[in-house]
């Protein structure tokens, strides 16, 4: 038996693409909508309960979609509000920061990982409670890169003065000596080279987009939820809440391919 | 006879202080209160009726504080809200684009002006439009800068980093020899030396956050609105939508003072 259903991923904007782009690589049958809710981030600054009140317009605008699962590929939306749908909803969900930092409590040889993030991030502590509950005696320490978002965005990924900014906010994580280091945001990956040669090859680099791709795979496989193998790769469609151009642009240098669809979506009305 | 009201000064968040800044000093018996909307920014992304939404319920709000004038510290509610809010209201308004347009129009010799700004408000073109209502001649030059206010809000105002991304996004409008440049991005006057060191000294800078403020002095001498004049400065009022602490920092940076009083304003009650 399989299921032909497609899965939802969404994200604040266009950093979870990064996820979307592990998830096409490790579940390559499965159809894909993206949600991109570009008009109304950033999440990271928005309390609590307009976070989960924003989530539950997604998931009713994904479910119109018939999603057989969901993927929170958002830091600050699968802190604030992952539980809590959870519970409401009856597909399963996966969220970005669990498989993250299960992974990098499980790396940890010295017991100091360090989490790099957007300041919302940092300041909510959400990595660092994670970690704490699997394993309260490791050391975390969290270290905000307000221009790795910007510089991303503007396609500054091996650049002179992207590496200077990396040098400059990881030197502090260098003296604290951390053997692993959380992207504990879903544009980070894409500074992957530039963190690394920073850090240097006794850092190990977890990137929660990958754990969380193959977190989705096994979720898939023990719900009986997978798709047929299929010759050629689904048509995924992206939706956006405004600005569906520069989503474009971003998503082809992400995705390295066309998109199939992008649409403007009222998302308010959900 | 001299007015004691206070003057109200808004914008989507932090930037507008480099305009209460200029207020501060042009008009120093004048008592204000700011309100930066730091839960909804960035405004530039957002629609015209969003936009003028998010005005209406600023200018309710600064209202209980029975301001005798309003300065809209923000390019993108100076373009999507002035006109409209101007009508529906009885005291005088007076927003950042049409001092720092009109001022830039007299500057230029040679007819060509460059306006650097977020990616919004250089696709929306209100600086173009507003300069060709004026003089339809002029050639208008749009560059978005989106590092420079991250940067700014990293306070690496003077720095070798900005120096670098200064000059790669300055460099396309020095080959459109331009004599007068609009910093048209309220947090762009805390780059002011870098940009001109880059532009070079035959380049006039226009800031207008320095030309609202004389125009404000303007309009309450015009309106018979002027406070008396007072030995010590008066006590202002900051507010803002979300996350004051961050405020603070920024804003004792900018003003280079300690702020009198800083307090959280629920802005969707109004």
């Amino acid at each position: 038996m399989s299921d032909e259903r497609p899965i939802g991923v969404f994200d604040s904007g266009v950093g979870g693409l990064t996820v979307f782009r592990e998830v096409m690589r490790r579940v390559p049958n499965e159809k894909l909508i993206y949600f991109g809710d570009t008009a109304r981030l950033p999440y990271g600054t928005k309390s609590r309960d307009t976070v989960l009140g924003f989530a539950r317009q997604i998931v009713r605008f994904l479910k119109t979609h018939d999603v057989k699962a969901i993927v929170v590929a958002c830091n600050t939306a699968s802190a604030y509000a992952l539980d809590v749908i959870e519970q409401e909803e009856d597909i399963p969900f996966i969220g970005v920061v669990k498989p993250g930092a299960k992974v990098a409590a499980a790396a940890t040889k010295n017991g100091r990982i360090g989490v790099i993030a957007t300041t919302g991030t940092i300041k909510s502590g959400l990595y660092t409670d994670y970690i704490h509950s699997i394993d309260g005696s490791i050391k975390v320490f969290g270290k905000d890169c307000p221009l790795f978002v910007p510089l991303v965005e503007e396609g500054w990924f091996h650049d002179s003065v992207t590496k200077e900014v990396a040098s400059r906010y990881l030197n502090e994580l260098k003296g604290e000596f951390i053997d692993t280091l959380i992207l504990g945001c879903t544009h980070y990956p894409l500074l992957r080279r530039t963190i690394a040669e920073e850090m240097g090859e006794d850092v190990t680099l977890v990137n929660p987009a990958y754990e969380t791709a193959l977190g989705l795979k096994a979720m898939l496989a023990e719900h009986g939820l997978e798709a047929a193998p299929k010759e050629q790769r689904p048509h995924h469609e992206f939706y956006v809440s405004d600005a569906a151009e520069r989503f474009l642009t971003f998503a082809q240098a992400v995705l390295a391919c066309e998109l199939d669809s992008t649409a403007v979506v009222d998302i308010e009305r959900y």
